[in-house]
């Protein structure tokens, strides 16, 4: 089959790989109907991973499955299958605590001898704990915003749940990337009553704000810092969602958060210091990390089938899988929030 | 009057110092029924904080009201009262949000042109909004009870609010001080079902069980880890609450913590890196910081006048105020775990 593979920073090409099979009764073969390229691959794209030559990479997919082995009890050939980027057994102390994330049979899909979501088939392991089927087959339209359910909506969504966001909040969001998109629709779903979109970029700040963004700043550092005190009397804000991961998000997400507050965060950490002593004095909490999206996908899939939300927004672009390389550099280049690609 | 003051690292003294005045409308002046020193007191005591010479130290007290100014509602003289360690005037957002260690109007009492415990009388600034008054004349078999409402029992129960300490938790503590004793007592009083105190030194185990440790653990580092794991079925802890403030007592927090777990943490912060890459993969969070006692006063008012909890049982010293020297040294040699001072 065809994968994408990674050779060196700014390399990737779509290869011939071996066909997945079933290694585990617990494994299921999915048969990818849309894959896409995550923020995160960007960080091996340029360079700042390490990387061995010709690995694969991509970790979010959904499909249809093709085969399960003799122990699979959920899912069956021809379920239309949500994929979460962490394999989850669903039945340890952790997966049983809702946080699937951490697994103590799972791990993230491009550790594992598995399979990611930029090919044409995967190898899922622990199918049963890890995949959620739809109810039936899904219309194609829904397809976009049942893929964001691998990953980004539903880390969008722990960055809400980590920071605590309640009815009548106020909230900001660090960060216009797909994963901070999705924290805006996060919290406005979540009863926010003001969700406050940090962004310069004009097509990023309209996805906010159909995502429910009340307030777009476009301020960076110390201006955002005082744009978002001024629009809160001075206080600061209920919860803050940090969806980057660079010491300058994190920084601004303290700035901007209320004594009392926590902020979320979701974005994989690069050169961030936390501030401990701010922290201290301020009571502002820090919780998050990498999403059980599992835990969340039940609830999420509801809400996308029935319309209550549309978190494919976040795609505007959409690729053959044969151009995965452009899908890559436009992201990189910033021309594309996120890119979809169709094997 | 005579009040405690710091000349260098290991010198307090008691000296004759200015009686306080009414200054402001809001202001009360308390006779000190009873005073004591904090582990926090100790950081300047061995010259790790930064000092002018001479001046005055401590800021823990419960008294009796003096005097008031003309503004002053809800307390008036004759009043048996607890002065938290933070001054709040109760109606800034930040108290209104339960935050009164962040009030806008408001500050530690050492900072502020205040007073604090370790003396015959005191400023209160802002006393509606600090002082919480007892229905009647308490017993004095009560007041060390009471007086540990001024801060560690306050800041105990905060790092178990932080961790969000829920009925059938299990609970780690790390540090045996009373800050640490108290924290042992918050979890249990929340209804953790076990309450496990990291502490070698005998007496303040002894503490720890009649507070409602169920497991006392004697090792540190690695060795304390594992015993933590052993006792979770290598899960880990629910709930952690950093008493302490040490890069070592952190790092013991996190290594204990389950994933998806809150480490409360109030321990003034010296030398801690927070492991931002553990936290992210394991999903573990951390909130705190200074306690907002005075939110918490009336709930544990009662329940020391109930005598549903006992919290004095911290004290196992009582000096009369004159030796208050010895006092800081017995804490600073661990002699005692905190000292109580009778003006």
């Amino acid at each position: 089959m065809l994968a994408t593979t990674i050779h060196a920073p700014f390399d990737v090409r779509l290869s011939e790989v071996p066909d997945p099979t079933i290694d585990q009764p617990t494994d299921a073969i999915v048969r990818i109907v849309a894959g896409c390229i995550c923020g995160s691959d960007l960080w091996s794209y340029r360079g700042e991973n390490n990387i061995t030559a010709g690995q694969r990479i991509g970790h979010e997919h959904v499909g249809v499955v093709e085969a399960v082995g003799s122990a699979v009890r959920t899912v069956k050939p021809g379920d239309f299958v949500v994929t979460p980027f962490m394999i989850s057994d669903g039945s340890c102390p952790n997966c049983q605590a809702g946080m699937h994330s951490v697994c103590k049979n799972g791990g993230f899909v491009s550790n594992l001898p598995a399979d990611g979501g930029q090919g044409q088939f995967a190898r899922v392991p622990q199918a049963d704990g890890t995949l959620v089927a739809t109810p039936e087959m899904p219309d194609r339209s829904l397809i976009p915003s049942l893929l964001t359910l691998s990953d980004v909506m539903g880390t969008g969504w722990h960055a809400a749940v980590s920071a605590r966001v309640r009815p009548g909040h106020t909230v900001v969001v660090v960060g216009d990337g797909a994963v901070g998109l999705s924290g805006v629709l996060a919290a406005a779903r979540m009863g926010a009553e003001k969700v406050v979109a940090l962004s310069r970029h004009e097509p990023r700040q309209r996805i906010a704000r159909e995502f429910g963004a009340t307030h777009v700043i476009a301020e960076r550092g110390d201006a955002a810092e005082a744009a978002v005190l001024e629009l809160t009397d001075g206080v600061g804000a209920d919860a803050v969602l940090e969806c980057v991961g660079t010491g300058q998000s994190m920084a601004t997400a303290f700035a901007v958060a209320r004594p009392g507050a926590m902020v979320g965060f979701v974005g994989v950490p690069h050169g961030v210091d936390v501030p401990i002593r701010t922290m201290f004095s301020k009571n502002v909490g820090l919780a998050g990390g990498v999403a059980p999206v599992r835990a969340y996908l039940p609830e999420l899939m509801a809400d996308v089938l029935s319309g209550a939300i549309n978190p494919g927004l976040v795609f505007d672009q959409e690729l053959p899988l044969a151009d995965v390389a452009e899908g890559y550099q436009s992201m990189h280049e910033r021309r594309a929030i996120k890119t979809l690609l169709w094997p």
